[in-house]
C-alpha cells in the first residue's frame, strides 16, 4: 500500500489533476491520496491558500473580501468545468465561507478554517473527478479519517492515537482522498498544520496506514545533488537517508518541509520525491540506512546570510562560565543561534542575520563589552555555509582534504570549518560573494 | 630594565648558578631577578620543591621527615661549599623548618611556607655569592618586595597594590633577587602560587617594574616549532605572540605555565625565552603583535587523552534548550568540557579524559538516554587533538587544503576540524594512535 500526496503545482489546475488521476491509475497500490490546495499555474500566479488567507484578513479587518472569494470561486469553477464533472464544490465553499465568518468562533479559528477550505475543496473535487472515470473512489474529511490533533491554531501537533485510527483505512475498499493541512482537535475545532503541512499530513497518514511507500509528488524529477541555478543540470540524487536530507535541507534545499518528516521518520517509512509532470522518471527515495558508497557524498547545499559573533579573551577556557554568560546575553534578546565553535580562548556564535536586527546587535555588542571584558569583539556580516553532505562521509579518509582543495582552487578563503560534529556532513562557512565559485569547485571536485 | 628569571634546571647546582651568575653580569640591565629552587640535576633527580613537599606531609602526618630535610640541607650545602660561600643559610633553614611545623598555623599554610623554602633560600644563596664576585646584589622577600596576594593557599591570586610597590624597584641601585613562588597576604601570611608559580613571580615583577624585557631562562635554546620527540632538531621559533603561546601550550607544549603570562600580557610586557646553558642563542621572544608573515604558521602541537560524546537527535536544532540541558547533565558530574562542535541534529562534548572515570561516563550515557531521548549517543576515546598554529592563518587561503592534504597524504582520518573559531589556530582530532605520523607530515608540509 501506498500513501500519494500531491503538491500545490501538481493540482493547480484541470490538466495537472488529469495527470494526478493518470498517476493514481497506474498503480493500484496507490489506495491513500493526500492533496494540497491548488498551487501556481505559472510564476505570477497567486496560490489559492494565498488567496484565503488575502480573504480571512480582509473580513477580519472588516474589509471587502468578496472579490477575493470570487477569485478562490473561480478557480475551482475552471477545474470542474474543464474536467466535465459537477460544480456542486463551488456552492460548498460559498456556504462553508458564510458559516465560518459567521460563527462565534475566535479569529484564530476562523482563519484556520478559511486557510483549509483549499485543500478540503480540491479533494472533493479529485474524488468527483476520479468517479467520473469509474474509479472507486471517496474524499475523506480528516475527522472522519481520525486526524486529532492540539489546539494550536496554525501549528498543530498531532495526537498518537491519530495513528490508529489512520491504521483502519487499511481496510478500505475504495481510493480515500484526504485533504492535508488540517485536522481537528478532540472537540471538533477543526486547526491547520504551519505551513507546508500538507507534508506533514502525507507523512503522518503514510505512518498511520505503515504504508510501503510514502510518495510525494512535486514537480521536479527528482532532488539534485546541487542547486540547479548554480549548476546547471546537475546529478540527480537517486537515494538519500533522512539525515542527509535534513543536512542538506538546512543550508538551502527546500524539496521538503523537514519537520514533515518525522512522522514518516519514526515509523522508518521510506519516502520517494516524484514529478507529477514526469512520473516516468525514478525520483529520489529517502531512507533511513544505506549501502556504503564508494564516494558517500550526495549532495552539496548553500545558504546565505548568516552573522558570525567573534570574542576572543586570553585564558577564556580557563574562565568558568563564559560561554553560558555569553549564551545568556543572546537569550535575553530572543536571539537564537546555529552554532558556537569555540578555540581555547576564542568563541565564535553563528546566528541567521535575519534574527539579528541593528539594534539587537549594538545591544549585545555593548553587553558582550560591559560584561564578559573580552580582549576583541567583531561581527561578519555576509557569512555563508556551505554543506557536503553524505552518510560515511566520518569514516573516509581525504574527503576534507578534498573539499578544502576545492575552496583553494577557487581561491576562497575559508573562514570557517566545522567537521566531525555531524558524521554525515562537513560544514564550511565563506564569505557570501564566493558561495556561487565554491558550489561549482566542490561539484566538480564530488561529481566532475 | 629585564627582568630574569632563572627556573629549576637553571639553578640546581653550583655549575648551574655559576652561569646564572655570568648571565646577570653580562648585561647590567638585567636588575631584576627572580629565582625557582633547585630543579633535577639529573633526570632520576628530585627537585628540591618535591622534597619539601614529602617533608611536609610526612610532617602533618606524624611520620619521621627528618632524613628529607636532611636531604634537602645537603643539597644546599653541595652549592654553598662549591660556590665558596657562606653556608648561614643551611641554619636558617633548619630554624625556618621548626618555625613552621611549631606554629599554630593551619596544615594549609604550614606546607605554603614549607613548599617556599626552596626558591626563597636559593634567592639568599645567589645574593650571597653574586656579593661574593663583587657585584651590588640583595636578597628581597616578596613581602618587602610588595608582592601582596589572596588568602588562597596553594593558588595565590596577586593583588593589584603589588604593582604599583614593585614600580619602586626601579630606583633600586642594586642587583635584587627574589624568589619566586609566594607573596603574602595583607596580615602576613605566606601564600604561594600554583605549581610553576616562579613563573607567575617573574611575570608579576616584569609587569610592576614595566620591564623593557622580561627574560625566561631555561634549559632550551628556544620553543620549537613541533615536538622534538616526534620531529628531531625542528626549526626553532624565534618570535611568537602571546595568542600562538596560548593556543600551542594548549595541546602539548609546555614550555611556559600559561597563566603566569597573564600579567605580563596585560602590561605588554615581551617575553624572551633563552637557555641558561647557551645564553648566546637568540631564544623565542613573545609578543603580543608580529609583523605578516608570508607563512603564518609557528606550530604544531598535539596532545592525547581526549573523548568525545557524539549524540545525535532527528530535529536537535528545533528542540530549544537541548544543548544546554546537555551541558548540565555535564556540570552536575562536575565535569568540564572542551569544546562543543555542534551540527544540525548531532552535537559531540570533547572532554580530557582525566576528567570522565569510568562511572561518571556511565551516569552521564545513562542520563543523556534518559532525559535527552537522542537516537544515537555514543562515547569515541582515545582521541587526539592537533594545533595547527599562526597569526593571520585566518586570511590565508589554502592552509585548510595543505593541513587536510598533510592528513589524506598520511592516510589519516580526520574525526573532527575545528577551523576559524580561533584566528591564529585549525584545530583537528584524530585518534591517539596516528598522532606522530600526522605531526610529521604537517611538519614537513609547513616547514620541511
Amino acid at each position: 500500500m501506498k500513501v500519494a500526496k500531491f503538491g500545490g503545482s501538481s493540482v493547480a489546475n484541470a490538466e495537472q489533476l488529469r495527470k494526478v488521476a493518470n498517476i493514481i491509475q497506474d498503480d493500484r497500490d496507490r489506495k491513500v491520496i493526500v492533496v494540497s490546495a491548488p498551487g501556481k499555474r505559472f510564476s505570477e500566479d497567486t496560490k489559492v491558500t494565498d488567496l484565503l488567507i488575502e480573504m480571512g484578513e480582509a473580513f477580519l479587518n472588516n474589509k471587502p473580501y468578496e472579490d477575493k472569494l470570487e477569485t478562490v470561486l473561480n478557480r475551482f469553477k475552471d477545474i470542474t468545468n474543464e474536467l466535465n464533472i459537477s460544480d456542486e464544490v463551488i456552492n460548498e465553499i460559498k456556504q462553508g465561507v458564510v458559516e465560518i465568518f459567521a460563527s462565534d468562533n475566535s479569529a484564530e479559528l476562523k482563519m484556520d478554517a478559511i486557510k483549509a477550505t483549499g485543500e478540503d475543496s480540491l479533494a472533493k473535487v479529485l474524488s468527483v473527478y476520479l468517479q467520473s472515470l469509474g474509479l472507486k473512489a471517496a474524499y475523506l474529511n480528516p475527522a472522519d479519517a481520525g486526524i486529532f490533533v492540539s489546539d494550536n491554531p496554525g501549528s498543530a501537533q498531532i495526537l498518537e492515537e491519530s495513528y490508529d485510527h489512520l491504521y483502519k483505512l487499511r481496510d478500505r475498499d475504495e481510493i480515500v482522498i484526504i485533504p492535508g493541512f488540517f485536522g481537528y482537535t478532540k472537540d471538533g475545532k477543526l486547526i491547520t498544520f504551519s505551513r507546508g503541512g500538507s507534508d506533514i499530513t502525507g507523512s503522518i497518514v503514510a505512518a498511520g496506514v505503515k504504508a510501503d511507500l510514502y510518495e510525494n509528488f512535486t514537480d521536479v524529477d527528482s532532488v539534485y545533488c546541487v542547486n540547479p541555478n548554480i549548476v546547471p543540470s546537475p546529478k540527480e540524487i537517486t537515494s538519500l537517508t533522512y539525515k542527509e536530507m535534513r543536512e542538506l535541507s538546512y543550508a538551502g534545499f527546500s524539496v521538503f518541509h523537514d519537520e514533515a518528516l518525522i512522522p514518516a521518520f519514526k515509523a522508518d517509512i521510506p519516502v520517494c520525491i516524484k514529478n507529477t509532470n514526469n512520473p516516468q522518471a525514478m525520483g529520489t527515495i529517502i531512507v533511513s540506512k544505506k549501502e556504503p558508497q564508494p564516494n558517500p557524498v550526495v549532495g552539496i547545499a548553500s545558504d546565505t546570510g548568516f552573522v558570525s559573533i567573534y570574542i576572543s579573551k586570553y585564558l577564556m577556557n580557563r574562565e568558568i562560565g563564559f560561554g553560558r554568560k555569553l549564551l545568556t546575553i543572546l537569550e535575553d534578546e530572543g536571539i537564537s543561534f546555529e552554532h558556537t565553535p569555540s578555540g581555547i580562548d576564542d568563541i565564535s556564535v553563528i546566528i541567521r542575520e535575519s534574527r539579528m536586527t541593528k539594534e539587537k546587535e549594538e545591544r549585545v555588542i555593548t553587553r558582550i563589552k560591559n560584561e564578559l571584558h573580552p580582549d576583541t569583539v567583531h561581527i561578519d556580516r555576509d557569512l555563508a555555509l556551505i554543506m557536503v553532505v553524505g552518510e560515511g562521509m566520518d569514516s573516509t579518509v581525504g574527503l576534507a582534504d578534498k573539499a578544502t582543495h576545492a575552496f583553494a582552487e577557487a581561491n576562497v578563503n575559508l573562514e570557517m570549518i566545522n567537521q566531525g560534529s555531524s558524521e554525515v556532513s562537513m560544514m564550511f562557512g565563506i564569505k557570501s560573494s564566493k558561495v556561487d565559485e565554491s558550489v561549482r569547485a566542490l561539484y566538480k571536485t564530488f561529481f566532475g
